[in-house]
């Protein structure tokens, strides 16, 4: 069979695109390029996809993230939670026939979806790097906090506080403040107790700029209290029920961030790599072809 | 005494300013343009002044709100709270001798700051529209929440609700659902039990786009849902303790919706225009020029 050979994963989201060509369970190549799903018009996926093969040649190709959604190529609709590995691997859509296969992003109740982070966080599991049941917490622009069981994602909530910071920095009143590089630090930490405490989130932003204008707060610190309320705020809302092992999956950058957070809030806390996970995940999908 | 036969009030804010002649107590003419502090360049204000005044006539001048802030012309530092408008009064800063006077904002513990609020806010005591004592919230760009105590501002909390709400509906993932009016209706109502709930609202939020993804929500409900659902988020916060009479004030369309919001709450509200509110107080201060 040509898929067990060698095969193309993609993880297309929507400012990135990463290609890795696996051939015998071996990772052999890859490369990452800005050519996210937005910057891709609907009829220009197949030279897009045409182009990733010129690059790591002429092999059966799976995709994850946003490309299977309905701004990206071909729409591969939501698979229902509790889903596994086989439910992910059984609803596949193919965009080139026997050649190149989308994976469907997951849904659950209370209305919510993803798309991408199921690859990594049912690959963790398979790869031996989460238990079959554990909570996860999948930081990014939307942060995802997915509860597995029986191996299963069985429901997940997303939290909006990545694109919550990026729009503070990018285009509000606190803009100025916030343009310094994020680092777990004393600052850090008094913004998580902040945003643990519960209160509205809006209501402490402001203050970080009255702080600084009153000279209470030092202007260098404003990005890390600013990043620690908001992750303190995700994290308490999050949290509240349960104990035990928290898994932070995802970049180092944001997983530090998570993993120190959940350190102030008494959890202990497990850093997972994002990459591993998602190349565990998706050669798991490409065995069940 | 010039002041008391006629004067030129100016509420000048960051994006839009407005002028009134006002003499022998009466409102003579005005005007609003979107020459905004945000679009003068310092070294312009001068002419930009010049100009309201060949608009109404050349008459003394007393302003308000961000002209006085570091991005304004000349700064007027913040009063400490408490603080009445003899305090007001007192700190004001002359931008041309006798002839142009900015009034400072406020400034309290834990640090927040207003600017241009406190003439409405101390102005609506004066005309007997508000009481003495009273829990007074100003909806804006940056809703305050202000506690009168014996005719002068105790104390006062700012929250970030409408830019919150700005920033999502022109730069988020959401952008596209929140284009519509904002209305008080059953989709607005139901926002505002989930804000009060007081759990993190960047959670909610993308339960917006989930729920519409899915079905589970008309997209034409999507802006009143949201707006109500940072409303109560914010009243949620503010009004936990005490209860009582809440006075709104500020630009009707807004009032109205926290006015709706508070009766969700269970909190009696009474809404009060601004701008008879900053007319009352821009006049008690110039009386005491």
């Amino acid at each position: 069979m040509r898929w067990a050979e060698g095969f193309i994963a993609v993880d297309w989201g929507t400012t990135n695109r990463r290609a890795w060509r696996i051939a015998n369970g071996r990772l052999i190549e890859e490369f990452e390029d800005a050519k996210g799903v937005l910057s891709v018009g609907k009829s220009e996926f197949p030279a897009a996809v045409a182009e990733i093969r010129e690059r790591l040649g002429d092999w059966p190709m799976l995709m994850a993230g946003m490309v299977g959604s309905n701004r990206g190529w071909v729409e591969a609709p939501y698979v229902p939670c509790p889903a596994g590995l086989d439910e992910v691997a059984a609803a596949l859509i193919w965009a080139e026939e026997e050649r190149t296969a989308i994976i469907p992003g997951l849904s659950c109740e209370p209305p919510d979806v993803m798309r991408g982070e199921e690859v990594q966080v049912l690959g963790a599991v398979e790869a031996g790097l989460v238990p079959g049941d554990a909570l996860v917490c999948h930081p990014g622009t939307h942060n995802k906090w997915v509860t597995l069981k029986g191996g299963r994602v069985e429901r997940f909530r997303t939290v909006m506080t990545g694109e919550m910071f990026n729009l503070l920095r990018s285009h509000s009143i606190l803009s100025d403040l916030l343009k310094d590089e994020m680092a777990v630090d004393d600052a850090f930490c008094d913004g998580v107790r902040r945003g643990l405490e519960g209160d509205a989130v809006t209501a402490e932003l402001f203050s970080v700029r009255a702080g600084v204008l009153l000279g209470r707060r030092r202007k260098e610190d404003a990005t890390d209290y600013t990043s620690g309320l908001l992750i303190g705020a995700d994290v308490g809302s999050s949290i509240r029920h349960g104990d035990g092992m928290v898994y932070v999956m995802g970049r180092p950058e944001l997983t530090r961030l998570y993993a120190a957070a959940l350190g102030v809030a008494g959890r202990e806390a497990k850093e997972i790599d994002g990459e591993a996970a998602f190349l565990a995940g998706i050669q798991a999908i490409a065995g069940r072809i």
